[in-house]
């Protein structure tokens, strides 16, 4: 058996469920889902959003609140999930204030980051009453710092500050070198300066960004505690302590054969050192410390569903090819960033009794070699039309993401399952939409 | 000046025009249309599309007819050209379907190719008369066959074929080996066979693909001899000659230092051994021939306009945010299968005349590193929040092959300029559409 199909199987065994050959998602098979929903489809698992949010929340309990980064999942209703559990959001676009706000957040439990926001979006989350403006460049301040007079507010503001040093072990290391993100640390000073020259900017947070996809739990509580003394040298250069010290998000869930579990564990046993650190420094006392993962949080609950079309050899190589494919999940493909394509969690949902298999390469409908979600896949010899496939850890970065007008198919619904119920939360579209949508 | 600025220049100078300063566009400046359309924005020039389907067609007089593969870019006011300059369209999904419909070409000028076509999508094209459908796999004769009998109709049909050898040089060559896309040339008696079992199906035509972005005429003149020896071989099977010869796509433009302009005149020079080619050979002889390119067509007449947000300093590397990103244009910030991230062709569109430069990275709003259009520019040392950058060669795989709900931004406006005179043909969208139209 293929390391990648044992990252699946692992990833089925612990989140979903099988019944006689068929891949259950929160107590539902995928023939049911299918049939009431169409395919392609997206699936989440409300259950598991709900348990991974109470379990990162444990794991911090006393240290630091848990924010849900929307940009990693926009659909309201996965949101909404963790504003109920008491959860604020983390924005990154005027866009996403609005998406936060029909998942039920109020403004003030809002944090808007972003390198180059708008001024019409600076508007629209100030004049609403925004919790958090994380400012990133001395442009961004003078504009907050006018619209903040114009519009008769006090705004609360952090500095997102790009770290000299980062701990390593991300997938994308963010700290120590040049970047669009945040000021440099060597500028803090010259920051708080600027900040404070506009009386309707209230100085009162600081935000940190060192990495993203980071899977080992020693990184993590490594960039936390570079973070909390950069908190304690802006304290110090405004003289009393921050408010609020926002660590990022970066918490990185498992793709491909190698890749480990982020043991929560392992970061909670590290979580007293840094209670005590903050105990121990008077410029971090009583400071409220967030972290705001977007992935973590959501990825593994979202499963995409995708229908054989045809099976044909080519060469020697088996393609199945499907209804499903880049177009709702570039990220699957290996086109989003990804140095190397290396395929998503993939399982036969249909026959997951079938021990004999084989490999195959599973290709979408585009018109492109690029339309490929399964470059090693394994599944069973018996794979024909009509079986479902499905692609795990697709919670995250998955239909925001993907060029959903590439060759003008239609938008697949979104799902939500929970107690063996499944709700839709999008509606699927269909070949006639994108010209009144996307064109 | 670095090479990537020399491409950029001479496009300038081919294709655009500037005036104090000031990047024209079909004789617009570029602050014309921004302040009458919004930034972000993409323009297409009317007259670079027309100019260069003329050419093509000159070049393959008496050989070959030109249609405009949609996929490069669907949207109907680009399409519309080609039709009115008498192309027909080729089609790769139902979605595509429509939009060639709403660009005025009539179903018999459309052909319909595509590695897993949808049943649903095979009933529409075939219930209003497209005028050819090409057959990629078993399963696809099967499904046409029983749609045509249900439908009582007899539909023209031609296989795609998979070469076994392929002339080198294309970006992505697509024969010789195992894909997706057709039946291997050594499944093609069995393929004749299976059509030829359905009575609804009418195989008169080839199509073959053997590359993408092909820069030298020589590969492309020797890809096109190859698929006319590939129809004799059809036709012979079949015992008597094709309608149809589709030669595929496949013509390529610059994007990158050292990629060269495919040379029309040598492409045309070479158009009279390949008659001559079919005047010899009785099985080709009064088959229509056609290729069907889509980048080439419509690439270099698309310009995406970004504004600058902010121009920043981050430990010596100097950054410009600007207001556009990868959630228009996933081709230009190199996540659209580029194996390596080169930049396109980019200019500092409001500041054409400034000759101080300096090194900048280009990045959009988006809170994510992969968000970068430039890597390696040359900007106006003078470079400030309010100019107007430009991406060149950005007609083709842009708007429409890119993740416009990344982040939830508005989506840009399309023009379409000619004369002097520029037409929105599509209206930009506001932040707060992704509520309705993405989620």
């Amino acid at each position: 058996m293929s390391t990648a199909l044992t990252l699946a199987n692992a990833l089925v065994a612990q989140q979903f469920g099988q019944q006689a050959g068929e891949l259950h998602i929160g107590g539902v098979g995928v023939h049911a889902l299918v049939a009431a929903h169409g395919s392609p489809l997206y699936v989440m698992d409300k259950y598991i959003l709900q348990q991974r949010h109470a379990a990162l929340r444990a794991a911090l309990a006393g240290f630091a609140e848990v924010y849900y980064s929307i940009k990693a999942n926009p659909q309201p209703a996965v949101a909404r999930v963790f504003v109920e559990a008491g959860s604020g959001l983390e924005i990154a676009s005027g866009g996403e204030f609005l998406l936060a706000k029909a998942a039920g957040c109020a403004p003030e439990h809002m944090l808007f980051a972003g390198p180059g926001k708008g001024e019409d979006e600076l508007r629209l989350v100030m004049s609403e009453g925004i919790g958090d403006i994380h400012l990133e460049c001395f442009e961004e301040v003078a504009v907050a710092g006018r619209l903040a007079a114009e519009l008769g507010r006090v705004q609360p503001v952090a500095l997102r500050i790009n770290p000299s040093a980062a701990a390593q072990g991300g997938a994308m290391r963010m700290g120590g070198k040049p970047a669009a993100f945040g000021f440099d640390e060597e500028q803090m000073a010259q920051a708080v300066q600027a900040v404070l020259a506009w009386p309707g900017l209230r100085l009162d947070g600081i935000h940190l960004f060192a990495g993203t996809q980071v899977l080992q739990a020693e990184v993590l509580l490594q960039q936390w505690r570079l973070g909390l003394g950069l908190a304690s040298q802006l304290a110090q250069l405004l003289g009393r302590p921050l408010q609020r010290i926002d660590l990022g998000g970066g918490l990185g869930i498992p793709y491909h054969p190698g890749q480990t579990t982020l043991d929560l564990d392992a970061v909670a046993q590290g979580v007293p050192a840094l209670q005590q650190l903050q105990r121990d420094d008077p410029w971090l006392q009583g400071s409220g410390v967030l972290v705001e993962p977007g992935r973590w949080l959501s990825g593994p609950a979202g499963v995409y569903l995708m229908r054989v079309r045809a099976v044909k050899q080519s060469r020697g190589q088996r393609f199945v090819i499907c209804d499903g494919g880049m177009h709702h999940h570039l990220a699957a493909s290996g086109n989003l960033g990804q140095v190397i394509k290396l395929d998503y969690p993939l399982v036969a949902a249909s026959r997951m009794d079938d021990t004999e298999l084989a490999p195959a390469q599973v290709v979408g409908p585009l018109c492109t070699p690029l339309d490929t979600l399964g470059r090693q896949a394994q599944l069973p010899v018996a794979t024909q039309a009509g079986d479902v496939l499905a692609v795990l850890q697709s919670g995250a970065y998955g239909l925001s993401a993907s060029p959903v007008g590439f060759l003008s198919h239609a938008m697949p619904a979104e799902v939500m399952v929970a107690d063996g119920q499944h709700q839709r939360v999008r509606a699927a579209g269909s070949f006639a939409e994108p010209l009144v949508n996307l064109m």
